[in-house]
């Protein structure tokens, strides 16, 4: 080894130090993965990571992901010895309460996280995501002379994040679309929790990329700096994505437990740790890093010498751009386009102008999110591959494709999951602001990655069609039932389920506006238009609200409620009742997340308890008891659904204007009846 | 073409014909695959596949799976065309209500259909859990001479299969144990719903899988039955997996729209099916099959042969080996093993006759599992590479690895999704009931085959450890909330939470007794026993029961719900407010799913619904309001976790004697008051 690759290994030394004392200190973690990379990202940092600790929102920073999460001491050890915000105590107190330096990574938290990782294999497609919203950018916005968005996206990802079948979704695309940014590092250690991975992981990695049109370099030695440079200089002159397969030792420098499962997920113990320090020739207490050390790694003196490079460059551009300019700095805060607030306006004084139009509500959406791609060019679409039935393409709509990033529709082929979690990278880089649609009984395919942009508070749309038994023909694999609530039961998510025109605007607009990430979600099938009066607009942001009293201005005697396409059916149930002399209220709650934050009393103001009432949806039914009184009925489905025309599925499971005035009469007749005696 | 090759188009074209007139006589469906993969399906089902339609339920049939099933009009032809109990009438009547050929394939609803498919890439991976129980079962079953486990698993999958990650995961582990009686089919078409595959799908598949110890017969003319009959020749000599790359013209015939996407998923036209009908020579009207076409399908005769040959080899296997006969028998009727019912008996009378023990329920229940596999030999664990971690690995577990398939434990690796799908075609296999394991979060990637485990009421047991925050540092990446509750969600799933060790006992009897799938929710952390009187087992069942009523048979002031973990924190809360001279009834609910079915009267008797009630479970709350009345109190976690040792997590979100105590009080002080003063 050189002189200088000695260097290299001090330096690295101290990631594993750090990573062994932390989790020492705390009793819990994961030291082996650290210990294991530490060389890999003392070389990629040192030498090639473009970033600046003082800035850790520069716009055109490298994007660094660490897919394999559960080594988050790793990051933090880079973080605090690179000279971000992070301190030694940070570090001694991690997964602690409170701390900066929780288990996982977790964007929001630390400064210089970009993404939360543990569930394996989304950080890779994550950094897949910001590695194509850098080249979405770099389209729209460099110009001659000014490449103000042009940096790599690296991320390390072990054995579980490429058993993972989201990485095949994700890495297929990547190489598809030829995102040569894009460079990844397979932490090859042969070891997962359940032991060596023969038995159960016996992959040619190296193949297997290279047949997804990957710039693959195999067999390097990852505890070579040497041939880690030399790796990544081949990565960045590749005009495909690369891979840099490296052979690591899983908790390298532990004389008893490198190589094994023992040092991956557990301290390694005092005695153990004391042994290491020996075998790496660290002689330093705990949390403590000698002077020639913390020079080596202080990143921020370069860090802020590269960005005020690119500030001087952008402040040109500036000046021969200004517009671009101002666009950038507005996308890159995420700061809502100006033209959108306009055109809600004049949207919702359109549709409140005209009779409403009997259509299906993906199509309603369609039309606005259409318009709204107009108006917003941060909007980026998609579709696991179902652009056209889903309606996700829209008039606005150009599609991105291999070597053409200057469309705004990305068709991310049959991968619900990649699909969120590469959202989710777009809206973590900045800049973009992404759209994707599928069927909602194929939201479960990608869940996980929803609740990740809901505990990330990523601002992203999750576009869900035929949403119930309506979808009809094509049976209960395609029918869902439960996924609605299922959506709902997600922290911090906002799942809109628009019953009109406007609703969808109001969905959309409050979507693009909201920190976080929401779901529309939208029937396959035609429904009755349902006419709006003025001020509608603002009450249908509170999730639900009355959508028309007794006209007599009697005092109601039955709700009636529904949400999406059980809307119009609710409606014409009540007109039905209301010819027959009962005062009905009609209720319609298109977003039941947003309507349980009101409080309790515009909640009882607008289902009060005391009054008969019957909600009507067509999925899993249990949700709405939270809302009601004693005297309700729900009707839901909460079985599996049938395959035959939608019309008789939904006549089948008592969607009828017939039965849900059934329902009421019956309800009432429970409840002592209607006060109005029937016409 | 040969003579022999002009005879097989026209048996292919019976086929085309069937698809084409039953999609247009219900204007619905997809005509593309069937009429793609027409030629492909003719060879494999007239020359290879071993099987007979006059007994789908042969033990030792070959295994068919469309894993593409929206061109479900393929098999439903087949299985028309050689003789099973399925009618034109039937095809008839495609996608109509209450039909035997529903838009994609169900299990259970059309004699000869191994699995429900349509849900991409899931038949697929569940083909490979076929496969493996094949293995699983010849190693354990066959003796010299006496091949009665022998057969091969078909399946057949199109892009959008190979693009979903779930046919990565399971591929690979298909590759690396070598299941070498695998022999899987791509219809390699072109063409996705978004169009022509090549924007969004460049992989190089014949390398991909070459690369997963597949072996690829690549480029092969998916309309050439000379081509089709030598690539299944040369997979039937495999030692590895099989993957036969089939260029294919999707709707091959149609003059217009073969090739394109508009033959992918809706009717020709009537205009195209005549065209089509001329383009193929089909001179028949509608649903019309000549003669020697009829004749050249058939193949009733040729099936009771095969299995008559079996069923003689079988007899002369009984005489010799008659336990392992029975055994073969009672295994593939799915009946529960005899020795279960003693074991539990015992095992509740031990459990009843002892203090309970403080363990983490993860702990009490793989004891239990461990039981259980013994006396149960159907039964074969797993895990997603935690085996340890969540104790799936049990005393009697003994690991199946390549090329060793006679053990009970599958290592899946990082893929929770394949492991499930894997699990699910265990049991459609029959013979074998498969439990498998990973922690609850992670249930997410994996939802839509637990799904289709229900849809297909398949006996199988999801194994979810780490249930709750109580998991602690690994922080909310890590910490499930919402997923219990979307769990219950899914229509006819079992969803146990045991709350202690007799809970857990009895929750395993009910789920291998059970037709369809389960879940056992556990706790990663220890609680503290909870000890039960007898009768309990029997009260279990009921999913939710009184666990304990005031000592001094005062009525109760309160009632005190809990599950899992939870249990013994209310027991503990209980214990002291009946200190406190509060009477307080305890009631425990493992399974929430169980206790919903049950009587009106029974689930009031448990949970009066004018009795101040708390409800304690560490996860999304909103379930429970469809129990309770409206003096109730859900104490739950309706928000993301926290990274920080368990105990302190636990504390944080309430979950605390004290806490609980408390808001028992305070309940009680909003209506009323206990009768019984304060000690």
């Amino acid at each position: 080894m050189t002189a200088q690759a000695r260097d290299h290994r001090r330096l690295a030394n101290a990631i594993r130090a750090l990573t062994m004392d932390a989790v020492q200190a705390n009793n819990s973690g994961h030291p082996g993965t650290a210990m294991g990379m530490a060389d890999i990202a003392e070389v990629l940092w040192n030498d090639f990571l473009r970033h600046n600790p003082g800035d850790p929102d520069w716009p055109n920073r490298d994007r660094f992901v660490q897919s394999n999460g559960h080594g988050s001491m790793l990051i933090y050890s880079l973080l605090y010895l690179a000279g971000y915000d992070l301190s030694l105590d940070d570090l001694r107190r991690h997964r602690q309460f409170g701390s900066r330096t929780p288990g996982h990574p977790e964007r929001g938290i630390t400064p210089g996280v970009e993404t939360t990782t543990g569930p394996l294999g989304q950080g890779f497609a994550t950094a897949i995501g910001m590695a194509l919203a850098e080249r979405r950018l770099a389209e729209e916005f460099n110009r001659d002379g000014f490449p103000v968005v042009d940096h790599f996206t690296y991320v390390f990802a072990g054995d579980g994040c490429l058993m993972e079948g989201i990485s095949q979704e994700a890495a297929s695309l990547a190489g598809t679309l030829g995102l040569s940014k894009l460079i990844a590092v397979y932490d090859d250690n042969n070891i997962s929790i359940d032991g060596e991975v023969g038995d159960w992981f016996a992959d040619d990695t190296a193949a297997r990329f290279r047949s997804l049109n990957w710039n693959v370099i195999a067999e390097v030695d990852g505890h070579d700096p040497v041939a880690i440079r030399a790796a990544f200089e081949a990565a960045h002159a590749s005009d495909r994505p690369t891979l840099i397969c490296c052979k690591t030792i899983i908790g390298f420098g532990s004389p008893n437990k490198q190589g094994k499962e023992e040092s991956h997920g557990a301290p390694l113990g005092a005695k153990e740790v004391a042994l290491t320090r020996e075998a790496l020739g660290w002689d330093y207490p705990p949390f403590e890093i000698p002077g020639d050390v913390v020079a080596g790694w202080d990143g921020r003196e370069k860090g802020a010498r590269m960005q005020a490079e690119w500030e001087r460059m952008f402040a040109a551009y500036g000046k021969s751009h200004p517009e671009l300019a101002a666009e950038f700095r507005r996308r890159m805060k995420g700061e809502p386009s100006p033209a959108l607030a306009k055109l809600v306006k004049e949207e919702a004084a359109a549709i409140l102008g005209k009779p409403a139009e009997d259509q299906p509500l993906r199509k309603a959406s369609s039309r606005i999110a259409g318009l709204m791609t107009k108006a917003a060019p941060e909007l980026v679409g998609g579709s696991a591959d179902l652009s056209q039935s889903t309606l996700a393409w829209t008039q606005a709509s150009r599609s991105i494709r291999p070597g053409d990033f200057s469309g705004n529709f990305v068709h991310y082929g049959v991968r619900e999951f990649a699909m969120s979690a590469m959202m989710n990278g777009m809206a973590a880089h900045g800049g973009l602001v992404p759209s994707g649609a599928t069927y909602l009984v194929f939201s479960d395919y990608s869940r996980n990655a929803v609740r990740l942009a809901a505990l990330m508070k990523l601002r992203a749309v999750f576009v869900y069609t035929h949403d119930s038994i309506g979808v009809g023909e094509d049976g209960p694999t395609h029918q869902p039932s439960e996924q609605l609530v299922a959506l709902r039961a997600i922290p911090d998510f906002s799942v809109w389920r628009p019953g009109s025109e406007l609703e969808a605007l109001i969905a959309w607009d409050e979507s693009l506006r909201r920190e976080g990430p929401s779901a529309m979600v939208l029937a396959r099938q035609g429904s009755k238009g349902v006419d709006h009066r003025p001020g509608d607009d603002e009450k249908i942001r509170k999730g639900g609200y009355v959508l028309s009293d007794p006209e007599n201005g009697a005092a109601p005697d039955l709700v009636l409620a529904g949400t999406g396409s059980e809307l119009s059916l609710v409606r014409q149930a009540a007109a039905r009742l209301e010819a027959e002399g009962v005062a009905v209220r009609v209720v319609s709650v298109p977003n039941a997340n947003v309507f349980a934050r009101q409080s309790g009393d515009y909640r009882s103001s607008v289902l009060p308890r005391h009054l008969p009432t019957i909600v009507v949806e067509a999925a899993c039914s249990f949700y709405w008891y939270q809302f009601l009184g004693e005297r309700r009925r729900i009707i839901g489905v909460d079985r599996f659904g049938e395959s035959a025309p939608g019309p008789e599925v939904f006549s089948h499971f008592g969607f009828t204007v017939d039965a849900v005035a059934e329902a009421a009469r019956n309800l009432l007749a429970e409840n002592g009846g209607a006060t109005a005696a029937p016409a």
